[in-house]
């Protein structure tokens, strides 16, 4: 058997991760890499993958099953999804919740006009939550849901950090609260305030003539990023942060709580959990587990768009169903 | 549109769980529970339910939509699943995992004769756990899986305890070892034995002239039951092992760990864990949701025997697919 052909467009930190992710994949192998830049000046992280400017992507229609587009969702996946379903099987990580659907629909249409299969928003949230987040809820309707993140890098949370004048640059983490955890794990079915579930934890480089206090006070009173949260801010100089705030660590809980009896006396604890030294890593092995599903699904003649809520867990794994069934289940 | 119509064959535990868990679910009717005990001396959990001897069961071939079999894998779903799914669309909980392939094939055979939709397994474990087993290992195709299971009743070695002379009744728990948990939290990708994951405690209440220690002795050597592990065991009256051990918790853990970059030197964790008050009613709200899954599979043509694995998460909800989208992912 032919092994799955991978193309990654966009080479930052998903698409480099997705080259590591596609290498430890026994029935994948990575065709080539695209990027906006100069590929001259990229050095891939594996030798001897090919990287070509993506002016010349068409080129590679016949020869990629499946593009592992890596760009941000308001930045590039917005326009580049629907565009490349017109072309390619792909897999992207659009991750703006409210904006799914509107998304979904536009690749929708692209991926069926041309027969192809386009698996949109994979990763771990919307991703592997959302699966859990599904399940639990179907399977316990009398219940609580509650997600939880971190502890973890808030890209968004960063940005308006960096953001406020004097700001050099800075890294904001959430944290979730262990006792709000346990509180549903006791079956509390707990109502809580954010304050009660996360706290943000803050490291920022200041510009030389800042002043501490008033950058620490924009901070903890910013609405809705900061002002509803128990919010620490520790000042620490641009090497500090470069030296130990690189990594990328993210994760999270999805729980439920729900109840069964006559008298609805019998408690039920449902939880799902990531705790992930390497966040976009992670997604990018999720991703390439995606893009052997979007083969299998146009192999099959089942175009169109779809989430991970539409995939048969099956279509995941490099094994055959017969396999699956036998070792597995 | 109409509900789903359901019946549940066999009445015991798993059978009143399933009858509570349709009251639960917004789209589904119990249209009738079938026993093969004398219907007018069985009383339903829930008032107006109709109950008839298993004999008269084929009259129902037109209106009730999915049959969930509420027997015991070896005594009953063995010849009853491939029986039934000759008239009716089927969802079993079929859990002698190695037996898996072969009750597979025969149901697969008898519900494509007839054009009927069967799923075989369904539950936590095989079930839930399974989905996440495959989730996890597709996923991190580089790292450790670990189960645990408990605290919970372990059926066959309670019945194993029985079996011992002197032995009046007893109730055996599995307990999973936190030291264990956490050394798989740590991403240290431990060996274990079986005694370093788990630890069996029984209650036990002897025969009037039994002697305590030549049964403690029996208990604590019994090979592969009890020999390889810590096992303690606890004399108790019949009353306070009907006053105390009458209620049937389980859950247990699905663990990952998993290594991704250049250097293997990021570590992810996965997990899943469930924490049930009631084994036989969660499972009975899974085999629910799965029932649905069965419903939509057979309207769309999807005809035979199908697993866990095989199923789109979505089908188990009784949300629009549109609305999963925009409210779930």
């Amino acid at each position: 058997m032919n092994n799955i052909q991978i193309g990654i467009l966009g080479y930052g930190n998903l698409g480099r991760g997705v080259e590591l992710a596609i290498s430890q994949q026994p029935d994948m192998e990575l065709t080539a890499i695209f990027t906006r830049r100069n590929p001259a000046e990229i050095q891939p992280s594996l030798s001897g993958v090919p990287i070509y400017n993506v002016k010349d992507v068409l080129n590679f229609k016949n020869s990629i099953d499946v593009m592992i587009l890596c760009g941000g969702s308001s930045t590039d996946l917005d326009s580049q999804s629907p565009a490349f379903a017109s072309h390619f099987n792909i897999v992207d990580s659009f991750d703006t919740h409210p904006e799914i659907p509107r998304h979904f629909k536009s690749v929708n249409t692209s991926a069926l006009l041309t027969n192809h299969t386009a698996i949109v928003s994979a990763g771990w949230d919307p991703g592997l939550f959302s699966i859990n987040r599904l399940l639990a809820e179907s399977i316990l309707p009398l219940g609580h849901s509650y997600t939880f993140w971190g502890k973890g890098v808030s890209q968004g949370h960063s940005d308006a950090l960096r953001r406020i004048e004097g700001v050099a640059n800075a890294i904001q983490y959430t944290i979730p609260l262990e006792s709000a955890m346990e509180a549903v794990r006791r079956g509390d079915g707990p109502a809580f305030t954010p304050r009660q579930m996360h706290t943000r934890e803050c490291y920022v480089a200041l510009l030389p003539d800042a002043d501490p206090d008033t950058v620490r006070d924009q901070i903890v009173h910013m609405p809705s990023y900061f002002a509803d949260y128990d919010t620490t801010v520790h000042f620490v100089s641009q090497e500090e942060l470069q030296e130990n705030h690189y990594a990328m660590p993210h994760g999270g809980f999805i729980q439920r709580s729900g109840t069964t009896g006559s008298d609805q006396e019998n408690c039920h604890i449902y939880e799902f959990s990531l705790k992930l030294d390497s966040n976009p890593q992670f997604t990018a092995n999720v991703l390439a587990c995606y893009a052997r599903s979007a083969y299998r699904l146009a192999a099959e003649g089942s175009y169109g768009a779809k989430t991970v809520l539409e995939i048969p867990p099956a279509y995941l794994s490099s094994r055959s169903i017969e396999q699956l069934r036998a070792e597995i289940l």
